[in-house]
């Protein structure tokens, strides 16, 4: 079955087109983290969501969760890690499982400013988002893996156990990781080199460390490494007043189209990017 | 005294920038209707403005006006008629009050389709849009009130007691205007026609109607009327992502931009608007 519209990412951008593609009882399915917006949560004070005054972010995430379930909506907590351009339509692999869509609204977050430098040149050649995608590829090998968040520890201790040997870059409190043959680091990375594939890291400290793979869990998806003929500038997805991309069909919404990096305007994006979708599902 | 910002329009687009402006600490004005969305109030159930799950029109309006007030956000209950650009810097006519501003956030809402045929080729030749500015011109003479709301009434009552006739076509329920001179018409108006100036009026029901000036009460400005180097696209102020208009200093947010006429839309526009002219007054 091919479906209406895909959309990948759960902040405020995601919520917003999921909200009116269900308005509009579209057919389509909603990849995310799991739970609504991990970065609204973390902010202390919110003052400029109009209609919310002076909120805490944790109050502001908990009334976007009380909102997806009003309407019903459900999030998919799987990592999508390619998009195939099928000519008219498009395929979306989300952890081995293939998923046929007229279209898709890509509200991945800002990951741009953190990005590695190497880290898309090696995208597929040693630099992997998805540890049940790629995980088997280096069984007996040596890996880095670097994770900003505590729900990716399945996915690290998955990784553990295929591994020989796995350096862990834990940017989170309380991780929870205790396996022999993992090493924690203290230190950052700061390049990915390597030959055809990833050979080796060079570290924040100055040294460097030997490795087959690099697997780097973030909330957020660098949009190129999931469709690379898709246009970006200086790290952000192109897109018009219609919030369409360079790809017909496809369209992208909230930070990952630029800054400002703000509620009210992802959640804009996200409500344009849908009516968009509409009118183009309506077309076709 | 000249002001960081000028915002015209207090629907959630200006809303959202006058939240902006004043958590950056800029020195503006906000013009509007005095009270925050008219149009939002009357809206039955809004399902899609995320955070806040099926309320009513009238529950987003109340939460829009506690958040201007939360913030000490004031609005001047005036009409604004006209915008000179003065090379560098604008001046704002309001009821006869001059202010200038550095810069400008349109955000007066869509007219567009209301629009009587000849209304923008009259202007400033028989249309107005303001009695306190133009009334005193047609005192003695013969003129047609069109008024969308009950507080433009007592506009009206000033005009009655200047022109000799007054032909008034209320939209809006409750019209308690009780002049002598005052004639309630049963019809709409088809067009406005005349010379060098207004002369008569097409009316509705085929018969027409001789009358001086025509003055134009709506709660939405067609902008084009205060500006008239202004870009616009099919009734709609042509904007970039930035928000920006086609004048250096000039920014436009919310339905007044196009469609899709949404509530989050509109937030997310004023949002980027008033970031725009904080990073354009920082570079001036």
């Amino acid at each position: 079955m091919r479906y209406d519209c895909i959309i990948i990412g759960s902040g405020p951008a995601g919520l917003s087109a999921a909200i009116n593609l269900k308005t509009y009882q579209k057919n389509f399915l909603w990849f995310g983290n799991g739970e609504t917006s991990e970065k609204v949560k973390k902010a202390e004070k919110v003052v400029n969501y109009p209609g919310m005054p002076e909120i805490t972010g944790q109050e502001l995430a908990n009334a976007f969760v009380e909102h997806k379930e009003c309407q019903g909506l459900e999030i998919i907590d799987k990592i999508v890690s390619s998009i195939y351009d099928m000519g008219g339509y498009y395929t979306v692999m989300a952890e081995n499982t293939f998923f046929e869509t007229e279209s898709i609204i890509l509200a991945t977050g800002v990951v741009a400013a953190n990005q590695y430098a190497g880290e898309t040149a090696f995208v597929g050649r040693g630099v992997s988002y998805c540890a049940t995608c790629d995980g088997a590829l280096y069984k007996g090998k040596t890996i880095a893996v670097v994770s900003t968040a505590k729900r990716f520890e399945h996915e690290i201790a998955f990784l553990a156990d295929l591994a020989e040997q796995v350096y862990l870059f834990p940017f989170y409190k309380e991780c929870e990781i205790d396996k022999e043959n993992v090493e924690w680091m203290k230190t950052s990375i700061k390049e990915i080199k390597g030959g055809l594939r990833v050979e080796e890291l060079v570290l924040g400290d100055g040294t460097s460390l030997k490795a087959d793979g690099v697997f780097i869990m973030r909330n957020s998806i660098v949009p190129t490494t999931l469709l690379n003929a898709l246009e970006v500038n200086e790290g952000h997805i192109s897109v018009n007043r219609q919030m369409e991309t360079n790809l017909k069909g496809i369209y992208a919404a909230g930070d990952c189209t630029g800054k400002p990096y703000q509620y009210a305007k992802a959640v804009g994006e996200g409500n344009v990017a849908a009516h968009s979708v509409i009118e183009y599902l309506g077309e076709k």
